[in-house]
């Protein structure tokens, strides 16, 4: 099921997506609204609305966004980086997160703006010390995500926290996959329409499995929290004016223009 | 004022806290109970608790805890580090925080477990960029902190998500005091009644104006949001069993306890 979460004449809701548009197109799609929340038990009202009526907001409000540097060999070569022995693990607030069609606002206090695709895991239950065989049964499912990344002022302050967390840093959309097996997919990120990034999540250097204990032997996960699995190869700058596009094989396209600070 | 925010009966409340109690001795304090929140105009109800039948919780519960490393010279030292060009800015997620008289739980991933008492800023009101002139406005007031941290997990793991941000690892307390000027106040920590930390908050590298026109530069701060501002020299090794106390000057102490993962 594809799960969005969106606004209608001023209400917020979550809906299932209904039908099979051609990426771009929505005008096919319908979303029947859920009764209840999707990190519970919950059941379709029936109540259909068009896709075209709504506005799409991220799919979760998440507590925390916990996520993951240098998962993926290639990228974490082509920034002169090595895979490191333990992985990389640094939080995104909640002030980060903006959904699709929502703008990335360029930072001040940056000159150097990457995009880098990632797949987002999203977390359906309060969890804690998560044993490898039971990750499967805290995933409500999963989405795409963008962590944009302010590349020189990662360089130069020793945490990432403005870097990577600064407002709008954290697009996720467009809607959450929750029957799909993750362990080899294609994820791709377009800037105007031009290939980027490509790889696979088959080529991430430690599963999901593997993130999700190491991150859950820390800290409690809460229902919406979101896992990022970092990027694979081919990030690079964006600039004003720009249409990034992450879309990940069996989930869909998160799509966000670069807009300057008004 | 000092706020505290506490539980009675089942029920969490905010109260003001009337009355001078030495310190450790809560007999004579009373908790006028307020009527709304203390992050927008409120009233005092008149009813008022002996502090004796409250259990406090965490003063606030933050969306997202901000945090600076290294900015006392003399704490940068002692672990042999410079001060940084740039605040070190990290996050603490809302799952760290705990309240006075909390226990911290010694991480199952960590045999080196540091205490580092702090100043803690807490937000009064939605902001972003703010200029220093304004820093004064959007502060409701300053609680204690320890910004409890896994020294080997920090050292050997690039970014600290994991070593500053396991469960427990923010205790915040005992209660917000609004009529303060934070500029010189000492802060001390004790481990079992010895005196471990002591220092001025008037030796911090950067202000807390700095400190919040350099995060909000980035992010937008939320009602409740938690800056803490830095440790001063003299942080070392906390055990099971240990209590650990924060004083700060014309703020109170935050005591907890540090038990095994049970």
């Amino acid at each position: 099921m594809r799960i969005a979460r969106f606004s209608i004449d001023g209400n917020v809701a979550f809906g299932a997506v209904e039908g099979d548009g051609a990426p771009g197109d929505d005008s096919t799609l319908v979303l029947d609204i859920i009764k209840g929340i999707p990190f519970a038990d919950f059941e379709l009202s029936g109540t259909k609305v068009p896709m075209s009526k709504v506005r799409l907001l991220p799919p979760v409000l998440p507590n925390k966004v916990v996520a993951i540097g240098r998962n993926y060999a290639e990228h974490a070569a082509e920034l002169g980086n090595e895979v490191p022995d333990a992985p990389i693990t640094f939080f995104k607030p909640s002030t980060s997160v903006v959904g699709p069609g929502d703008p990335i606002t360029y930072p001040s206090f940056s000159q150097d703006l990457h995009h880098e695709a990632e797949l987002a895991v999203v977390i359906g239950r309060m969890c804690r010390e998560v044993p490898k065989e039971r990750v499967k049964d805290v995933i409500l499912g999963y989405t795409c995500a963008n962590d944009v990344t302010a590349r020189d002022v990662q360089k130069r302050e020793k945490q990432w926290a403005r870097a990577k967390g600064f407002d709008s840093s954290c697009p996720l959309g467009p809607w959450i996959e929750t029957d799909l097996d993750p362990s080899d997919l294609t994820i791709q990120c377009t800037v105007n329409g031009e290939q980027r990034q490509l790889g696979r999540t088959s080529d991430m250097v430690r599963s999901i499995e593997d993130l999700i204990v190491h991150i859950s032997e820390a800290m409690t996960l809460l229902p919406g929290d979101v896992i990022l699995t970092g990027t694979p190869a081919g990030v690079g700058p964006l600039n004003v004016g720009d249409e990034v596009a992450v879309t990940i094989e069996g989930i869909g396209t998160l799509t966000n223009k670069v807009i300057k600070r008004g």
